[in-house]
Formats: C-alpha cells, structure tokens, sequence
C-alpha cells in the first residue's frame, strides 16, 4: 500500500490511488501514457494559440479555434480538479508553482465569458501553458542530463554573475560615451538609455543596424566595442566549458588497483583493467 | 577471388569485378582516379546549376548549360546503371540512401523532356546531387576525423536536444511576450509566430534588423534577451568543448569484451573492466 | 589599537578611528550598511542621469531631477570630505584612481553652477559615478571570483594580444581588398577606413547591415571572410577556456621558494621544485 | 667571424656585417632599434594610405601626402638595396615571400610615374605594405605565443577542414532550398547564389538583414537555420578549445619521483614536490 509522505496510514480509496498514480507518477505504462498525451495536448493547445495571434488566419477559423479552445479547457480543468482530488496536501500542490501554471491555463477562457476586452492579453496569457512542459522533466533520462547542465551553471553562477555585472557596467560607460560622440539633433542616439540598448545591441554581436554609428569618431568606437566583445564573449564560454570539463572528468575514479597498481579507472569499472583483479572487496 | 557477403563462391565475371573495384573501392589507384573525377564532375553540375539560376548568365549562356546538363546527366546515367550492374545486391543498392540519391541526380533531366513547367524545382532538384559528396567520407583520413567530430556530437547529443528544447520553450515566451508589449497596429511584431522568429533571430545573436523593438520596454526586454543569448550561447560550446577534452585524453577503444559483452574500454586496457578477463587472446 | 600603514604611534581620535572603520572597512556591520547603502545611491544618481537624457521625460521632471542631482551631489561631497579627513595619508587618497573618480562626481554640479554652456558634457561625466560602483569588489566572495576570471584573462594576455594584432592587421588588408572590388561612385565602401569598419563589424559577425557588398564578387568574398570570422572566433575562446581548464585542474600557489625563489609550485607542494629545499617551515 | 650558411671562408667586408648584423637580426640593440623604427615607418604609411582614401581629407592634404608617399618610398627603397646587399644570398632573398613582400612595398610609386590611371588599384597595392609588419614575429616572446596559436590551429587542420566542408555543403543546400521557397518575381532571393551568401549571412550569426525571409515557411526554415548555426559554432570552439587544454595539460610531464613515487611534477621540475629528491640523474 503506498504511503503519503507524512507516513500515516490512513486508508484512501483505491480508485483515489489510481489517479494518483496515473497523474502524478511517470514509471507505470498508464502513468507514462498520461504524461505523453498531457505535451501533446498542451503543444497543440499552444499552437492554436499562436495561430489565433495571425490575422489572416483567425479570420477564417475563428471559429474552430473557439471550439478548439473550450476543449481544452474543459481537458485541463479536468485535470486540474483530478489532481486537487488525487494529491496528497491539496493546499500545497494549488499554491506550488505547478499548481499556479495550471490554474493559470485555464482561468483564460474562464475570464473571457465575463471581460470581453483585453483578447489579446488572454490570448498570451494562454501561451504561458507552454510553462507546464516542463513537467517533461520528470522523465527519465532528460532529468539526468538537465541537471548535469544544471550542476555546471550553478557551480559557475557567481563567476558568471561577477562577468554579467562587469558587462553592464561596461555598457552603461560605453553609452554615455557613444552619447556624447555621437548624440546631437536627428541623431538615433537621442538618450543614454538608447545609447545603452545600441551598446549591448553591438557587444553581444547581434547588430539589428536600428542604431548605427553616422561621425567617423562614432564608428571607431564601435570597431572597438565589437573587438572588445569578440574577446568578451570568450569568457562565458570559457566558464561553463571548465565546468563541463571538472565535470566529466570526475568520472574516471582516483582509484588504483590494490594488485598492480594501475590508476585511471573509469568511476563503474569492477575489474583491474590492467590485471583483471577485483577492484572492491566484497 | 573477392567473396561476396553472402559467402557464395558462384563465379562473377572478371570484367564486373574489376567495374566493382573500381567504382565501390577508394585503395587501388584506378578507384582513387574514379572518385576524384566523380567529385569533380559533381562540382561542375552543381555550379551550372547555381550559374543557370542567375538571370542574366542564364540569358546569356542558356545553350551551353543545356548541353552541359545533358553531358552530365549521360554520365552519371552510365555510373549508375554501372553501380548497378557490379554491385553484389543491386536491390539493396537502388534502395539505399545513395542509391535514390544517385537517382535522383540523374532524374529532373529526364522528367524535364516530358514536363515542361516547374523548371525552377527542376533545377533545385538537381543541386541536390551536391549530397553524392558526401561519398568523399568514403576517402581516408577524412573518414577518422569527421568520425570524431560524430562521437563527440553523438556523445553530446542528449545534452543538446535538452538544451536545444529548452530554447525552443524560451523563445515561444519571449515571442508571447514581445507580442503582448510591441504587438499593435503596425507594429512589426504583427503575430505571435513573427514575435517568436524575431526572438530567435535575437537569442543566436543574428539580428537581422528587420524586426525591432520600438517601444522603450520593448528594448529594454530585448537588451535582456541579448545579454540572456550572450550567457546561453555559452552552453552548446561547453557542452562540445568538454566532449571533445574528454575524447582526446582518453582514447576509448570501440572493443567490447567477448565474454560479458561490456564496452567503453579504455585504449591501453588489456583486461574488462566488468568481469575482468582478457580482452585480446595474445 | 589600530596602527597606519607606517607603523606610526601618534594618537588619531576615536571619532576618526570609527569613521575610518565605517568608510574603508567592509567587514564590521556599519562598515557593510555604509557600502551598500552608497552602492544603492550611486545606482540612483546614475538612473536620473540616464532618464535626464531621455527629452520628454526631462521636460516633464526638470526641477525633480535637478533637486535630486543636488541632494546625491551634497551626499557624495560629505562623503569625499570624510574620506580625506579618515584616511592616514589624504594626498595619496586624492591622487588614487579611486580619489578621482569619487572627485569626479561631485565636480560636475559645482562647474554646473559657472558655466551654463555643454550640459550634455556634464551629464556624461556624472554618468562616470557608475565607475564607483567597482568598489563592490571590497565585499566578499565577489572579489575571489574576480579574481579567478583577472588570473585567466592575465595568463593569456600575450596570447590574447598576439590574435588581436593578427585580427587588426586581418581587417586592415580585408577593408582594402573590399575599397578595390566594391569602391566607387555612389558605393557604401567610399574609403579604406570605412571598409575596414565594414570587415570589423562583418568579422566579428555583428552584421548591423549599414554597409553590405552590392557585386557578386563583394559578396562571394564578404562570404569568405565570414566563414573565416566563424572558425576565428573559436580562437579567444579556446585560449580563455584552456586557461580556465588549467586554472580549475593545478591550483597553482603564488609561494616562492624561500632559498631560490623559484615560483609556479603546485599547491600540495612540500618541497621546491627547483632547488629541492622544503617550502614550509613545520 | 660570422660565417655565411655554406660555411665558405671568403672574407666579407666588415661594414657589409654590420649591416647585415643591424637589419636582419634583432638581438643586438640596433637591430632591435631598427626593427622598431621600420615598424612605426610601415604603420605610418599604412595610415597614410587609408587617409588618402577618404575624400574630403584627400582633397585638403593631397600635396602633404604626395610628398610622405616619396620619402616613404625613398626609405623602403634604400632598405630594400641594403637588405640585397648584406645577405648573403640576394636572389634566394628577392624571390622569397617577404623579398616580394618588400618590393610590392616601393614598386607602386614608381609605376604611378609612367602611368597614371588606376590611381585607386595603386593606392590598395601600398596598403599590402602591411604585410611587412608580421615581421615583428622575430621579436622574441610574440613568436612563442604565434607558435602555440599556430600549433594548436595546425593540429586541428583536418577536423576543422572536415567541418568548413560540411559547412559548405550545408550552406549550398540551405541556399538552394530557400531559392526554392522564396525566390521569384522581385524577392531577394534572387539567384542560388545569392541565396547561398543569405545562408551564409545566417549561419555565422552575422546577420546583415540586407536579404530577408518575406513568407512565413521561409522564416520558419531560417529559424531552424539559425538554432542550427547556433549548434554549430560550438564544433570549431571545441576543436580548438580541445587542442588547447591538450597542449597546455602536456606541460605537466608524465614523470614519477624514483624514492617517493609521487606524480605530476610540471615539466621543468629537477627535484621531487613532495620529498625533495633530484628527479633525473645528471
């Protein structure tokens, strides 16, 4: 008999299992069906949105995407009221951020029946059940490889914290200078915030071209702004890449063979790979 | 006598098994001559292809390339039915991946004499024989290193797929997002799907300029976003980067064990390191 | 008691004592208030300045924004003032990088008082305050981190130096190359200088678009040297990574040998690597 | 006596040493004198050339630049005569590259004497003058820093051939879909090889927006184009950062210590980090 976490041992209806099994769990056949079906639907429930958002398009199949959208309200609150329903502490899923997304979902269409302005903040709203995707994550090996991504961002958080602290200082300088240069009557750097949004617009090497430098100072500065972010650019890189490096490297294990001594041991090796001896006693 | 991979010792005439050295081998100096001149001769079709679809070279020259279309198209008709008359299982070839591909380069030709319309397809068609290229792996060293480019990426494979579909979900939500803030009468951000081209052509720091925020929060969101793309770019490299440290020190033989099948040996092992026997007999 | 630097007996007042521990120090409580409460204010001073130079808000906002300007620059006056009364040598203070800087944000708005003329200047210069805010790398880990990523960007300086040289020289010969083959009448390339901003802005795939290649060679070679810039850019990024690799592996010690001065020893070295004699005394 | 690289025992003159001594080494402090002297004479004609190029400046100076390109020319000419004369093999010197290199530096003012159209082709030819400055390679460390860039670069040729190839064809192939999809009457999409060079634009990030998607399949396909491009920049960053890491780990020699057996001394340690024992017999 499954237990809640809290471990008491109060009885709950079978069925009230199932559900929570279904719904909750990804191991069991039904369970991994529930969630493969559940993406399909939030991606499809996702498009329509996307596609209602081009004129065109929403004029002809308005319709449809009406009645596309109250299906999939009607599915998602379902699910919502079976998860309230079939988890353990009901207060505490509905106040989690999952609980939040999923009400969110569906509140959309709710609202629309009463408020008949503001479509087209409803419909963007709607584009945010893409979040509840994420729940992919909870099968099985992408969890693993997330998290290895994961691992090596936080372990680098504050040297990339430090790096991103240090670029906006560096835009915030390099505006106020491109504003003095190049500012002036008709000129697109009319503001330093504008000249800041050019600066990291040219750093990060993106380079609409809304804003481009017009004096002969101007574009000089920018030649170096562009090579400086060349450089730049190298260090985050460099950061999560000696991450990721540690990272893997830590699976050769440190161990050396008992019998001949021989190091460089992958960290799952059982046997010696140079003598064939038992690397662990029993 | 060369054996077929059946085993069967039925006897091939000498001239088909000299055909089939020739054109399936890359080791004898007449096989060597035979892909280089295929390579070539597949360059020059593809660039009369490219030439042909400007304009006023077209114009021009129209006579010339039509003569040359049909010099290629003969011999690479005369190749093929050659691949298929030495090959040892001619079905297996006509179905293969290069077997419809080297139909394919030989097909628009002969379509062209019964359909006249759709020459343009026709001729992008055609451009696809530049995939026959591709048999150069088939030469040498090139084989190894674009072997180890495969298994670092192939390594690396589930990483990118969960990073690559974690920006997919970011880019939906900016794209939502620039669509509630810019989204307007005529605004560029015209619809969700063209919010979400504009972010990706943001996030991988293209920046065409064709979309561009004109509001000040629409800046100020896109200056996030950039800086956003500038520390996520960094992830793909590490990823790869990290892969291929890993690959260059240690050399991880493709020998699996023959008594309990483990793989993932290092280079030097003599013994597996599973269930401890000797990997090679001496 | 505290002692100054010189090591010096002479009596300084309790009073001067505190204020030197609450303005210099960042480790006593009031000593980590004072820090950031003047990063909070220097962070405010350089917003108004910014927004200042947005018109239409500072049409609407002029007398707020020129209250608030005297109110940061009597704020960050006290502050100068009790920095050179504090510190146990004023003159060394006042000619430091940072004594400048700090007297830099305070002059603008007393020169503001005589001269009316090149307000634009002046807002600028007040924009530098930012420069201040550096001093956040007093606190904590902050400093560490800094620390790492200055050690890896110092160690491949000369190699870093050496690629920036050979880019300079690279855009200067692709910029005249471009002036030959594209220059003219009426043509964007008008000059070497302007074509080599060109080969900057193309090589460091910023791509603002301000100047293309309009001839199909311009454009065949403008393709070239993007692929180039492409495989280019892998060449900082690998240098910064391999020192960060490096960094992260052999923690190196800044210790040199007492006996020969030798440097560069591991940090778990015992004894010198250079002349055999222990590191440490036990 | 320095002897010539055939050791032949002829005598030179001394004054023919000294000059030889001066130009062509740059250990002695007037061959370093020299080497520096010539460096800023080769950026200042350089200069002098980009400023020729820009109209409005040309028009105002033309005497002044006239009169610099002479003596320029007069010095190049008098170092290209004594560069011929202390070698000590003048052909095998005039037919190197940098012989060449030296004479393409002074020819074009001498050509402009008998001819007098193309005055723009010979302004460019000067600014190749450039070249010259990579002899400041034989200045000590800068050679050193090239050298490992080099290896590094040289080591992974093959890979990084292999994935320019690939990134050949991919780009023919992108290039020739989009012709396909977008081209026709009036669209950018002009030709396959302008839709090649748009691929190209894309792929490297570089983004010009002079050639853009105008239906939505074409945005769609150059959005994966891009996510692509994004994956694929990771590749030549890994080769390198890869060969990198190799070249800097192998500074840490693979020997043990004979008494205490302890590992990873850096390559140049003589005695044992951890008890202090010679390394190597004498």
């Amino acid at each position: 008999m499954p237990k809640n976490p809290q471990g008491n041992k109060f009885k709950r209806s079978p069925t009230r299992e199932k559900i929570h099994e279904i719904i909750f769990e990804a191991d069991t056949p039904y369970g991994k069906l529930f969630d493969v079906v559940l993406l399909i639907l939030i991606a499809a429930s996702v498009l329509i949105v996307m596609l209602e958002s081009v004129d065109y398009i929403n004029i002809k199949y308005r319709e449809i995407f009406f009645a596309l959208e109250w299906v999939f309200t009607v599915i998602f609150t379902l699910e919502y009221l079976l998860r309230l329903y079939s988890v353990y502490r009901p207060m505490r899923y509905a106040t989690s951020f999952f609980g939040i997304v999923d009400l969110l979902a569906i509140l959309p269409a709710y609202i629309s029946l009463f408020i008949t302005a503001s479509a087209q903040s409803l419909l963007v709203i709607r584009a945010f059940r893409l979040i509840r995707v994420f729940r992919i994550f909870k099968l099985g090996h992408f969890l693993n490889e997330g998290n290895t991504l994961l691992r090596a961002l936080r372990a680098s958080q504050v040297k990339i914290s430090v790096f991103l602290m240090f670029v906006t200082l560096l835009v915030i300088i390099i505006g106020s200078v491109m504003y003095l240069v190049e500012g002036g009557e008709g000129s697109a750097f009319s503001s330093i915030p504008r000249s800041i949004y050019w600066a990291i617009v040219t750093l990060t090497t993106v380079g609409y071209g809304d804003i481009t430098p017009a004096t002969e100072l101007g574009q000089f500065l920018s030649a170096v702004v562009m090579i400086l972010g060349y450089a730049i650019i190298a260090v985050p890189t460099g950061i999560v890449s000696a991450e990721m490096v540690r990272d893997s490297r830590m699976e050769v294990s440190t161990q050396a063979c008992r019998f001949c001594g021989a190091e460089g041991h992958a960290s799952d090796a059982d046997y010696c790979r140079k003598c064939g001896e038992l690397l662990n006693e029993p």
